[in-house]
């Protein structure tokens, strides 16, 4: 099932000449299969085109920030009405405190709202907040858990040096012994604890948020006076229409959003409570676009359908239809899956697959079949997709699982096996 | 000459409460006179309307990122076109490389390019890609020069701790034996010398670069193995179609840039020779909207204007004109100006004013009159602005001067004084 690839090969050829690497960052195709393609065309709705023109149904949603479908009408009209008014200007308009007033009132923990670009600004953030508040310097946060590409917390640390990252306990994520004996390392110094809203590391199983966990976690804040931050950048808005650990009943002091908090136009955000309010006042942030309005008309619109529309309802739906449809085509076909994290955020790997030469290969097949599903990084649903397209995607997996049966004894050793391991923390 | 506020005063109050400390950043009016609206509501050209509805001619351009004019219909229309298309997607499209190569064409040191989202994001890429180059970490730049907002680089250090800041090493820009004596002292460690194009401290006194600093710094990277960064962030492609620093015949191993490489829409850059290629590809850094193809397709559209109109020239123009025509009028009113930096990129502070309550005073006259400046921090021209807005500009102080000087016995000492001062670094 070859797909043509000639201009995707034409333009990883020149992007190597004047990108380095040819490629960088989370939307690198370097450790994934060699056939997905590296660039793309077009997005509409649930789907995208590579730039050779074929099209998939895409479970990946831009890594996140997809929610309610590419190219959304009602939000980009948003954006493209204010974007005639005004934009990046000298300062910024009232759609900044219209979009406060409206993150704050959705988000229970919440009382104010500071406004940014990437979710590593929010982040970074948070961990100036927390202390410049406590006016202490020790972070616990846990192993192999993603809250950026800053020096403080990127995953890979060539370039960064060992001060970046001083004042800074790794504990265990959802387990209780390890947070508490790393609060007690921390002792009088802790500013925060920062936590994900469920585990969602790359190339692991994924696990949902132990209760006891969270609630240790916001016993441990409110007893040192330290700053819970719940790390909501990727999956905000996807759990709940809230903080995803309002689920769980724990509400934290700070919360990062950003992905799709205006479906794909560029904002990120850092909530606080009234305690953090006065130091979240007092650090000095800032950026050449923050104060964008159309993006914040786009937020607008892309929250508005959050509260008003069953849109979290329905990808819930989507997602465990999808996970059982999944699950039973493996069995039929004599595989065994873990599919692990929440349904609209899925991560399937096989058992038994220590190289993810069975995942390269199955999600080869998927990919030849028009779906773009991800062998080792948690996907995506979004509002966009449908009952139809679902059960389109659930009629592929049989094939593609008959390929791989074909295909097993053969398979080369996972050639990427030493990086993905070596990239698992 | 009081103009209508209500507006800008109520969302002011509604900001405080959902916004810590009610804005942020630099756009925060908070350390301007009084009178100086925070919120807008339009920018067109070369002109922005605040909340309430007046009219400005505007020499800050939204701090730089206006540089063809306010909602540019070509550049607009490119973005809108490739919004149409896909903006935030599973991956980048050709229009990246295509943007890469346009740089690399234009930018003579420069062999490849990272595009993400704030200056911030390529100064400190450039920090690390110099630490990863040379596996070393003392970084030397100069006292008071903004590169920032990351801890490592915060004017104000509220919430940072000492750790962030370890391996720099600061000096006086063009103080040639401060620079020598810097790298002395970061010896066999040094990583990198990062430059400002020129001294635009804010403040104080604007400085074009001494080009015997310029080259020393040159020549000590290349003797040492360290980098060479120019950040031309906030000055880029007003002062040159090519690296600000080309005007003196100096050539940096990296450079940054952001700011008005789009015009406004959301993308700054590391550029780079082939020398740290390899470093830059080595360093992990991504960021949520960093592959947008819309500000990439304004990006393309604004570079083909940088380099095939006379804006340069015609910016250029207008800037002595308007420092001319500024002299011209305080000298006849019996004040004196020390108009600093460059003409394009303007600074102007009025001579015995140590607290600005001149400055503040003729500024908030300007505005009342229609034209929007900046007391303390470097203004910006841009492309959109004709003649007749600068000779309107310029027939606008004369009644300004006449205030100034009928309540100049009676100005309060500036309250800002204290906190201005100790802005100054």
């Amino acid at each position: 099932m070859a797909r043509p690839n000639s201009r995707d090969r034409e333009l990883r050829e020149r992007a190597a000449a004047v990108i380095p690497g040819g490629m960088y960052g989370h939307q690198s195709v370097g450790l994934l299969p060699d056939d997905y393609p590296q660039f793309f065309e077009r997005g509409e709705g649930a789907h995208i085109w590579d730039a050779d023109g074929t099209r998939y149904l895409d479970f990946m949603c831009a890594y996140g920030p997809n929610l309610f479908g590419y190219g959304h009408p009602e939000i980009d009209a948003a954006y493209v009405r204010q974007l005639g008014l005004g934009d990046t200007l000298t300062g910024p308009t009232a759609l900044m405190v219209e979009l406060a007033e409206a993150m704050t009132a959705m988000v229970a923990h919440a009382d104010w709202a500071i406004f940014c670009k990437n979710g590593t600004d929010a982040t970074t953030m948070a961990l100036t907040t927390a202390r410049a508040h406590t006016r202490r310097r020790t972070v616990v946060r846990a192993n192999g858990a993603y809250h950026g590409a800053a020096p403080w917390c990127v995953p890979r640390p060539a370039g960064t040096i060992d001060s970046d990252r001083a004042h800074q306990i790794l504990c265990d994520y959802n387990d209780v012994a390890s947070l508490a004996a790393a609060v007690a390392e921390a002792g009088e110094d802790l500013a925060a604890i920062f936590a994900a809203p469920f585990k969602h590391d790359a190339f692991i199983d994924q696990a949902d948020p132990d209760p006891a966990y969270a609630r240790r976690a916001r016993e441990r804040c409110h007893h040192t006076g330290a700053l819970l931050v719940v790390d909501d950048v990727r999956a905000g808005f996807r759990l709940a229409r809230d903080c995803s650990w309002s689920r769980i009943g724990v509400q934290p002091d700070l919360s990062t959003w950003g992905k799709c908090i205006a479906n794909g136009h560029p904002i990120s955000a850092l909530l606080g409570s009234d305690k953090a309010r006065k130091a979240a006042g007092s650090i000095y942030v800032t950026g050449s676009f923050w104060y964008q309005a159309a993006p914040m008309a786009a937020a607008l619109a892309t929250l508005r359908l959050i509260r008003e529309s069953d849109y979290l309802e329905r990808i819930t739906a989507l997602g465990e239809r999808l996970r059982t449809g999944l699950g039973e085509r493996a069995s039929a076909a004599g595989f065994a899956l873990r599919q692990t994290g929440p349904g609209v955020m899925p991560l399937f790997l096989f058992e038994g697959d220590p190289d993810l030469r069975k995942g390269f290969c199955f999600s080869s097949e998927m990919l030849a079949r028009g779906v773009y599903l991800h062998p080792w990084h948690n996907m995506f649903l979004c509002a966009a997709m449908t009952e139809a397209d679902i059960a389109g995607a659930l009629d592929t997996p049989e094939g593609a699982f008959e390929a791989l049966t074909r295909q097993i004894r053969d398979l080369a050793r996972g050639e990427k096996l030493a990086v993905l391991s070596a990239g698992a923390r």
